[in-house]
């Protein structure tokens, strides 16, 4: 940088400083000091290093910049102001007011953010998936700039992703840290020993450069280093004083997470120099597109199978996300279990786009995450039990509004002998209740091919449960199956009952149903393949025929599930007294067979018939 | 050790080898291999290291044995056959059958196992817990030895329990990683570059020890380095051959959780030696008892508040949870935000029993897990949002069927300004689906005082929602809120209308009552503070007296949580048909005040009294 640079750096950092006191005094509420010990590094990115087009912030060509430490919303807004995309006024008229999109923390409402922050740990997993796409799919110079705290690199998650962009070698990933001393309570652990986190950081295979925070030489030399970084990523190791630049409270204990009062901010002003309206104009991105173009509309010819087949609905998202592949914008992801899952078999025909996660389920949504950025079709795929690992990532890629596709097979007691701990039985509540989820459980291998390709276009977060057996293909292969749909079996006029199950239960539903009509009895059985949104018609139309009898059968614990969705669907309509047998995992699980576990638990078609009979007789 | 130790450990070692085959092979299913590769560390620790009475497996005094890596359940059963807890008969006829307590993974439906693993990545955060017992509270010189798998290290947990280890000192613990090389669907990712996880080791303060892990000698001296460990963790990196003893398929790829087929069983069988029936005699603990004693009888003093002060939930829990401070067993842990949850008051009463965990909420969790094992009362704090970090965690305490207390402060919507990123909106659906679990959400102080109160002596995940900001106090001094109950207010004969709220839509739903009561509409209020279980004969008779008209309202998105615990509760009951008006936050908030973001989401008093009139003009 030039020193006509490096004032301007300073004169930005002054007017950051400022505009951060402002907006979060105006407001009452927010994080100033947090912001200030991070001004002169940001100031110096938008002065040298960032390489972004302000008008055209979807721009392949781009770089990103990621506010892990999200609550330092107040320096990312005034570096919004500084650049000319966000008024002074919206700056500090609107920050943290109802329904401003200069929220308390960074979400995608403004187009400059990639990801919702503000659970920390996540903004640089996140990072990486973009960091994936851009050296791996786009194949473009962008960096990846990603602002943390220091009080985050407690989480674990800070140490998964620093793992897989240093297996990855991603060169175009520089996370810079904020190692002011202070969190929220007290120092952190480390305070400022910088040889520490460096030594971590190497260990981790990045390139750990620490710097003073404050010295702008330091900083733009520790960047220009960073661009430079080859195949390398880079942490910067910023050391900062919390509240830089307002000396009665800096580096003090007792002031994260607070306005400063006015009287107090417009000392902090004054001293600061006052308001200023300095604006920046950073360097544009070199010109360049994507590698990849997407084709959405190519042709894909999904797997067949016969009537009768028997075949996992695990082994057919395998076979179902390989066909896919023809779709350059299609990704997959393993979390070190891709040969249980199916996820393999995309490996196989496109292993450019296939990447290797290992057993680190934050890192694999979050990578998911980061391609959504990039506008890739991520399908994450792990067991189902082990995206309860993930499931703040899931929750904030609910708040960011990303589309991921999240594949969890080894639901529910059927998966047999492994025991508890690899049978999710929490999943479809946990999913159910994500911002923007969509929750599928096919029964069979069509309807799982059918339901994969719709998940490639399907906005959202959404959700495919599979099953570890191998069971009948019930539907033909030209057989749709739309989100929000359902599939019903045997309906007549005089059903008594009916049967609602999805997944394997479907399985036992129908076998009752069978049981059931050569004693006489008249069931219809509903296939819920869609948990959320659920087929609300399909089953109020079913519950007047069958006069309020209704089964739910699941593979799932009795909370949240998809009782819980036929009740919400059913409550608010108008639809005879129910009289309903919910059949579901009443307790904790042993290990045994898929057959002896579903009998165990009370879901099997033995369970249905003597539910369904005791409903007919009541 | 002695040379005749030396070659005990030789002999068991192949003794464990042979049993992990044929429990496996017998079964069908399981993971020889993974146990192949680790028989001569666990041999060695048998012999020579484990201080434990198996007689008496919730000695004081005893080590801890934690198999991180529960897959290899093969070689821990093979371990307890060797020490004559468990016979031969059970080991090879039962494992993985049926109702079996020698389950795919361990869990501790086995006396001698603390807590249930398989999810990868928990066994040595959870020992963390264990450690900071040992050091902190008991003050025995028991010794906790966690068997590692290698694939593990990539989950972030590892590092954050690393982290806390060194951070605590905890000389107690010893990290014996089996660094087979390979994972499930291929190589690790650093395979056997043991400098690497040394450097990582070390950076995350820890000792590492590089050993063979076949080899006796070096194995025997790592472990006596470990335990005499000092102040600081030991990290003792294996490298070991997976399926070592079983040439044919040593350090071979696909045979990751595969049981060898009987005929290659056999050969295997015989070349290690055939079946033997060695029985070791470890080593007793040294005598000693907790040098805390509980006191679950101690006389606790609750605060108390005036009916109409104004206190915030998070507050009164603070107040509570440092009563309880008389109890010497209980403990309380904070996730960084200790200020802002109430839980530092704790840490002003009895800084010794306050563990400060950072942001780290997996390890949070698991260290509340660690410390039930030694049967402490862990409280485990965070802001309500945050818990979702450690679902997996939670899930698998659920498993272990230990008691953990967690408390989530700043739920829903009502946090106002700071935006959704830290708003619990789908925390009721998560725990609800968790076995074993509690939820409960008080609406007023004196009822969150009783209720931490009673959370200390309630078994199982016990959960408390706790608000951010000051609601009148509505309850007496001395009203007691047993779980499973509810509290009726303003109950008449004649009403017309059911409100459901819990929390601060209790304030909501009291007010919603107060104009409709004005406009002669009577209507009765529930307090579902008890939200699992919930209060069913209360429900039950007010959706008799109402005919059905129930609004329940929720600072919680739709599914999952009190609305769909109430249709749960009213589903198999003989109730009128239900007109239900669901009153939850229907969308993505953004920042704004408190009452806005109420009044914005749909469950202010305004509009749970536009419902209420709906439903009686219907």
């Amino acid at each position: 940088m030039t020193e006509e640079q490096l004032n301007l750096v300073r004169r930005l950092a002054a007017q950051l400083r400022v505009d951060s006191i402002r907006c979060s005094t105006q407001a009452g509420s927010g994080h100033p000091t947090s912001s200030l010990s991070a001004a002169d590094l940001m100031a110096a990115l938008l002065v040298g290093h960032l390489h972004y087009d302000w008008d055209q912030p979807h721009l392949a060509a781009n770089d990103h910049l990621i506010f892990s430490k999200g609550h330092a919303s107040p320096l990312l807004y005034s570096m919004f102001r500084a650049v000319g995309v966000v008024s002074e006024e919206e700056l500090i008229d609107t920050y943290r007011q109802l329904g401003a999109r200069l929220e308390g923390h960074p979400t995608p409402g403004l187009p400059w953010v990639d990801v919702a922050t503000g659970s920390l740990g996540q903004g640089l997993p996140d990072a990486v998936g973009v960091c994936i796409a851009g050296k791996y799919l786009d194949r473009l110079p962008y960096h990846v700039w990603v602002l943390c705290g220091d009080s985050e690199t407690a989480e674990g998650s800070m140490w998964e992703a620093l793992d897989k962009a240093s297996y990855y070698k991603l060169g175009n990933l520089t996370a810079i840290v904020d190692v002011n001393r202070l969190g929220q309570r007290g120092p952190t652990e480390l305070e400022w020993d910088l040889d520490r986190y460096a030594a971590r950081v190497s260990a981790f295979g990045a390139r750990p450069l620490v710097i003073d925070g404050h010295d702008p030489v330091a900083i733009d030399q520790a960047l220009s280093e960073a661009r430079a970084g080859g195949d390398q990523p880079t942490v910067v190791l910023a050391r900062t004083v919390k509240g830089k630049g307002v000396p009665e409270i800096e580096d003090q204990n007792g002031w994260h997470g607070k306005a400063l009062p006015p009287d107090m901010a417009d000392r902090a002003i004054a001293a600061l120099g006052g308001r200023s309206d300095l604006k920046i104009a950073t360097s544009n991105p070199e010109p360049g597109t994507s590698a990849i173009a997407p084709e959405p509309s190519a042709t894909v010819t999904l797997p067949t199978w016969g009537v009768g087949e028997k075949v996992a609905t695990r082994v057919a998202y395998g076979a179902a996300v390989a066909a896919l592949a023809v779709r350059p914008e299609v990704v997959v992801l393993d979390g070190e279990v891709g040969n249980s899952t199916g996820a393999a078999e995309f490996q196989k025909v496109s292993p450019e786009r296939y990447f290797e996660i290992f057993i680190a389920e934050q890192q694999l949504v979050a990578a998911a995450v980061g391609l959504s950025v990039r506008g890739y079709v991520a399908f994450a795929t792990t067991f189902a039990a082990f995206f309860s690992r993930a499931y703040d990532f899931i929750r904030m890629a609910g708040i960011s509004e990303v589309n991921i596709r999240l594949v969890g097979s080894h639901c529910g007691v059927e998966i047999g002998a492994d025991g508890p701990s690899q049978m999710a039985l929490e999943d479809l509540a946990a999913l159910r209740a994500v911002h923007t989820s969509i929750v599928l459980y096919p029964a069979d291998a069509p309807a799982t091919a059918a339901l994969v390709a719709e998940m490639a276009d399907t906005a959202g977060i959404v959700y495919l449960r599979t099953t570890r057996g191998a069971y009948p293909v019930i539907y033909p292969p030209d057989e749709a199956f739309p989100v929000g749909g359902s599939k019903v079996h045997r309906a007549g006029a005089h059903d008594q009952v009916t049967l609602i199950g999805a997944g394997v239960t479907l399985h036992e539903c129908l076998a009752a149903a069978d049981e059931l009509a050569g004693s006489g009895i008249a069931v219809r059985v509903i296939d819920a393949y869609s948990v959320k949104p659920i087929d609300r018609d399909t089953l109020v139309q079913a519950c007047r025929v069958t006069d309020g009898r209704m089964i739910v059968v699941e593979d799932h614990y009795p909370e949240g599930g998809i009782g819980s969705a036929v009740l919400q669907a059913l409550a608010t309509a108008s639809v005879p007294a129910l009289q309903l047998a919910h059949l579901a995992v009443p307790g904790l699980p042993t290990s045994g067979t898929p057959a002896e576990l579903l009998d165990a638990a009370g879901i099997s078609a033995r369970h249905i018939v003597d539910a369904a009979r005791r409903l007919v007789e009541a």
